[in-house]
């Protein structure tokens, strides 16, 4: 099943090649260790880059005698690789890009481990987390000072529809044409659809420095192997660094169709923005979809009133089926940032101005208890609201079709939640039209139900 | 129907900026002259670039009321563009690629019509009209010296069917994905999937200096208008020379389903290869296409037999549905064609060595008395005899299906050829496959019957 | 004498690899012809860059062995070299500006003979002169469309004393320091001070694509070779052409001491100036030295007085021992052709708009006929004025001291010239200035005596 | 004095623009620390880069109302300079190269005290601090992976007579013309004499990208304020990670005549390379300067031969008044170094392999107890005298002319050191040669004493 396999030595071009001397012996000597665990199933993934799969473990089951050796060689390090995939190669040369990103990836974990030859403590605090992803953004050269602000993230499910990925396809190629750049995921569906209209676009306008970021992890890289077009690939540690860097180096955001995990970053979103502090910033948001998607661009914009009101449809704009003008409309809202920030003297390139709250920054884990003590009330600030709605939300999503959620609910019972019925009722909504639209898969065989109980 | 419309005034980029005085004053001053005319013409076709529609005529009704004026500016010269079709901007301003091929039209068009500020006669002997050729495409800076050989022709139909236009893709893909540039006649079909699959290709390979090169003509660009991916441009006066600088910058030749044009072409390039002169000469030749056009290139593989013979044969390869063993196959055509130049001490960039005798480089006309003194024998060398079986199905094309030639077989009765009966007899089967597989249109409610008999 | 020789091949970079068959056989073939001999001449001279002897003969005697042949190789033409002047090499391999120039020179000298294949004829009208010079310039790639007015000409002497050198060059530093380039007549002395200056200028603002354009004629270039500043060389076919070439191209121009040829310089740029046509065109003179040649300059200045009138002095400006004074009044006056150009719509490469009567495009021959029918009356307009007294001033320098002059003088006695007392007595005395301070060298043994009698 | 003065804000180009939060913040909050006047007064040397004056002191109170500060600005940093010097203006505008200078002090001093926002512990094991120079230089971008080994380091006397800075020009040009860069310490004499060579000469070869790379120290540069030509300043905390980074990135070492200083560092060099780890490494070291300077050359020689012995004079060789062959002599060198890093697959940027003994890394201090207890005996191994050797010296320059040295020798009377006569003699009639030659200024009024008596 794997297919041809090659055993070949590999270079980099850039900074990887001025590794020290301790940086390399700690790569090369791990050998079993996390990091080299961690490379080796990146390095798997993007070797797989192009192809399909849905699933880190098929990847890496197929690949079982797949190996990656680090050496220091005249000119830097090396990667010596064993029974490496056959498609990642023309006859018998690794293809450019995936060479790029394969050391995009070494650097990357290089980096979130050791610091000038020591292992890394990746801090704890708010204003910690924010200079260690700038930190690591900078250590990729992803920081560009003095661009205007032309970073549109795209976010959306990787598994869509047709029409939709169209859509995406066609959004990305206006946004080409007016000169923007995208950010992804950097796998397929929404990741790659406007990164691949936007290289069309962008050799219209014979724009050669088109930028198509990728921000992955390495938990997720494996399920949404980059896609060939991404030119720029970081991998940030965990999935609350990656979404901070998304928010701090976009400069606007375009959400597209696709499953809960869409929604979750949506909610994350509308919960830094509603923050008091964010209140005068311009970031424009927009949400769109073909006009088959506009039933459900419709719904979570009515679960956004239900629940965090008029002041949280404020922040964003819903467009359906009008690929140009959503164009127009972020152009219109990178000028307000751009003058924003040229009025406040702020970087460009790193949205400092942005207040994240500590609570977005660190992990929930969906336990019953921390699910019980969830506030979701109306009389909550409406930011903090929408911080535990994402929270419940994502709790919910892990009940019902996480083997480890299912196995919590199985032993333990429905959650327990003090949520108000205005809340709960709405999420509720969503979470079964999410369903009947296929866009939430449940375990094969079951039935969705509410793994919760509304407490009052 | 023309849609939205723009007046606007642009300015180019690079060599233009820099005409005399007296060049822009020609050019400004015709108002309705021939030059002014041809101008005109390539400029609405580019600007209806990716816009398909078969037919110049159409475009040119739809735009009757468009004007474009030439200037002086401080910095060189500038196009004011009256009613220009809308769909050529965005948000008001042109797109890049859209006015660079404007700017290359005009200087081709200058060029061919002027020399330092003097009217240019453009030579009737062979060695002229290479010389010719050879500074026009200087003058456009198509001619990179010291790149080795890696310009692969793509030649085709313009209206193929869809499963034909994807391979065509997929095979530009796998020679992008080696480095290799395409040059097409920069049309829709054929002229396009190359391009497409090598730009995809070369953003994976991060070659970023990739080549898209069409080569058009001012009576073509109409029909064929270039497609946005064309990076360089090039307008040749007539179809000799365009064909002429096909084969001298070009390095090899990939030939993929298209109608009669097409078989014209390879007809032409056969004649050419077999020249005794050229006997030694590497020329990479390669006849392919998917599954389904297997039977077309098995019927014209066998036409060659019939008719030019197993040396004929020898010249090129036929590849059925294999676009990597393509691009291999053609990789190491030019392979061989490097080391030749390299041994010869000839130009990478320009054939000079490839004999082109001065009846494929002047127009043939289909008249009764052209037709009927052509000689079509097994006797005669095989380069001659292909020269004028080339013509003889291009009369014959003609009279069945052009309103001239109708017009003459309707007034003259049909051409009377002194053809070989084992010679007419396959030209005559492939002509009525063509027509069955809907590769000739003829005009409606025609049957095709051949518009020529044979005198023994 | 010669000291080391090497025999050796080099190859081009740049435009010169694309000739064209006809181009190089013309070249190669040409052996003993006019063209061959003007290309070996410029290749010694340029082989001696660097090397300072005041004198065309001695290297080419010094050389007698020296050969240069023109070949066609695979990526274009090359040059063998017999017996080529080893202080071009470094450890066996040529200095690369020395290549360049060299190939420079043929790419001109190719130009100025043929004409895409053909012979040249040189057009003999003065708007054919414009348009000549025009495409000369734009073959040498020397016109860059879009680039704001910063070339700066200097004129001056070659033979200058150390403190006059040392001006030059300290002038040339302020002008890069403003950004600003030097367009010389590409020898030693006021040809290369500035260029020097400007070289460390151009380093310390981090100007990496500095130009020092050096404009020569083959007929000098071996006295006056290249200094190896130059990177830019071009060959005018002959002096009146250099000269339209320095006035067209240059945005301004900085007069340093010189000898006799500057000061011919002078009054042909006065003359140019002059013409009614130019009266509001703004074009920057500066007349500038160390203070030891104050009273030099003065003596220039009152002469111009004298003879002009104050209409002229008007035309320029007069700076004593000020370098940055120089180039900030340099650069204002730029600002004000930058100024001028736009509101004209005036290309900035290239002043078209600069009137140049045909008597400054043609060559003068100073016979006795020739000389008496001079018109030298101050009731004459002044630019015609200015012309007859470029005439006379070159007349009688050629009289005096060229070995044509004097056999002419020795044969048919002096000039008769029909000039004002008011005008000859000033003319008088500047020449014999330009003696006493050794500015303009007598064949040895020979007093300075005027060669002319003024006949009223 | 001062002269005129400016007040203006300037902007960085390139990575500084990119600081973070924390760093910008940690520099414009100091105001008064160490960090704020280590950089004042490198920011203040920077600024009369160019004029010469030997004196720390002198320049600090010239400009004692000079001042600086840092601030963050939209697109990152800016800097506000108060009564800054007039001379590193143009019409107002601060010269390039300076405004780069000016940054990359910072950079360093930024790099220097803080990691990440967090202030910076320089490690002391001698692998760390290896790994540390490696990382500060990186962070400078330093360290061009790939490029073959062209790095020439330049040491020598800042005050030199005009021969011996004239020769240093022309190999320094000889250098340049073989396309090697060129790194020194960065101030006057030495330190720019080859780069001003070499900046011609890589104008000859059209070489644009040539690297003229100053190493300096803050409490150095103010002494020896960077020259113009130098395009890359790396500022490194002290002289021992100065020597250290000198000997790590350069690949051979050219020692011109200097002063003491010089003489120190050639101990050090040759301390370096006697060590027995190092004995098969390919390391270039070159002792040179003009005629005038050979009996100096001889002496130096003679010292090592009577200390060191043959083994030591192996290391290097003399090469007296010829600047090609010293060029070719390093070029030589230079290809055994890029073969031997090629076999060891070492890295081309960065000499990890050179062993240097931590007495080497960590600093000395000439206390009588440190002076009496150096051990300087022939019995050591060679790189362990050598070591010893550049200590004593060291200490006897400090009892003879520095401040703080003689008033200990004042207060404890004459260092007692137990050295082998055969050691103390040469070293002293070295150090007497250099007083007679003016290399070491004694205090005004005293006659060369040694400070030492030898106990035995």
């Amino acid at each position: 099943m794997p297919g041809n396999t090659l055993n070949t030595t590999v270079y980099p071009k850039g900074s990887l090649e001025t590794l020290s001397q301790l940086e390399v012996q700690q790569l090369s000597e791990v050998g079993s260790g996390r990091t080299y665990r961690l490379f080796r199933q990146c390095a798997l993934a993007i070797l797989n880059t192009g192809v399909q799969i849905d699933n880190a473990k098929t990847i890496l089951e197929a690949h079982a005698d797949f190996d990656v050796r680090i050496h220091q060689q005249d000119r830097g390090v090396c990667l010596e690789m064993i029974n490496a995939p056959g498609d990642a190669f023309v006859d018998g040369e690794m293809i450019a890009s995936t060479r790029e990103m394969l050391f995009s990836a070494l650097r990357d974990i290089v980096y979130s481990d050791s610091d000038a030859g020591r292992p890394r403590t990746i801090p704890d605090n708010s204003q910690g987390i924010t200079e260690y992803v700038f930190h690591l953004l900078r250590n990729a050269r992803t920081l560009r000072p003095g661009v205007e602000p032309n970073m549109v993230v795209c976010w959306g499910g990787h598994s869509i529809n047709q029409a939709e990925y169209k859509y995406s396809k066609k959004v990305g190629h206006e946004l080409g044409l007016r000169g923007l750049d995208i950010c992804t995921g950097c796998g397929p569906g929404v990741m790659k659809g406007p990164m691949k209209g936007a290289t069309i676009a962008h050799a219209k306008q014979r724009i050669t420095e088109g930028r198509y970021l990728g921000l992955s992890e390495p938990g997720i890289i494996a399920a949404e192997a980059p896609n060939p077009i991404v030119n720029e690939l970081v991998i940030m540690p965990d999935i609350e660094k990656r979404l901070e860097a998304f928010v701090r180096v976009g400069h606007g955001i375009i959400i597209f169709p696709g499953g809960v995990g869409t929604a979750e970053e949506f909610l994350y979103l509308l919960g830094i923005l509603l923050h008091p502090d964010n209140a005068d910033l311009p970031f424009p948001v927009i949400l769109t979809g073909p006009v088959g998607a506009a039933a459900y661009l419709e719904q979570i914009h009515e679960f956004v009133a239900a629940t965090l009101g008029a002041e949280a449809q404020a922040r964003y704009q819903v467009i359906i089926d009008d690929p140009s003008a959503v164009a127009r409309a972020m152009n219109q809202g990178l000028q307000k940032v751009k003058e924003f920030r040229r009025e406040q003297r702020d970087a460009f390139h790193f949205n400092w101005r942005l207040k994240i709250a500590s609570e977005f920054q660190l992990p929930f884990d969906p336990t019953h208890a921390n699910m019980a003590s969830l506030q979701l009330s109306t009389s909550l600030p409406k930011h903090e609201l929408a911080a535990n709605l994402r929270r419940a939300f994502s709790g919910i999503v892990t009940g019902n079709v996480k083997d480890r959620g299912i196995r919590m609910i199985e032993q333990h019972g429905p959650y327990q939640i003090r949520g108000e019925q205005s809340i709960m009722e709405p999420l509720d909504a969503l979470l079964q039209a999410f369903v009947a639209q296929q866009r939430m898969k449940l375990p094969s065989g079951m039935a969705y139900e509410p793994c919760y109980q509304v407490v009052s």
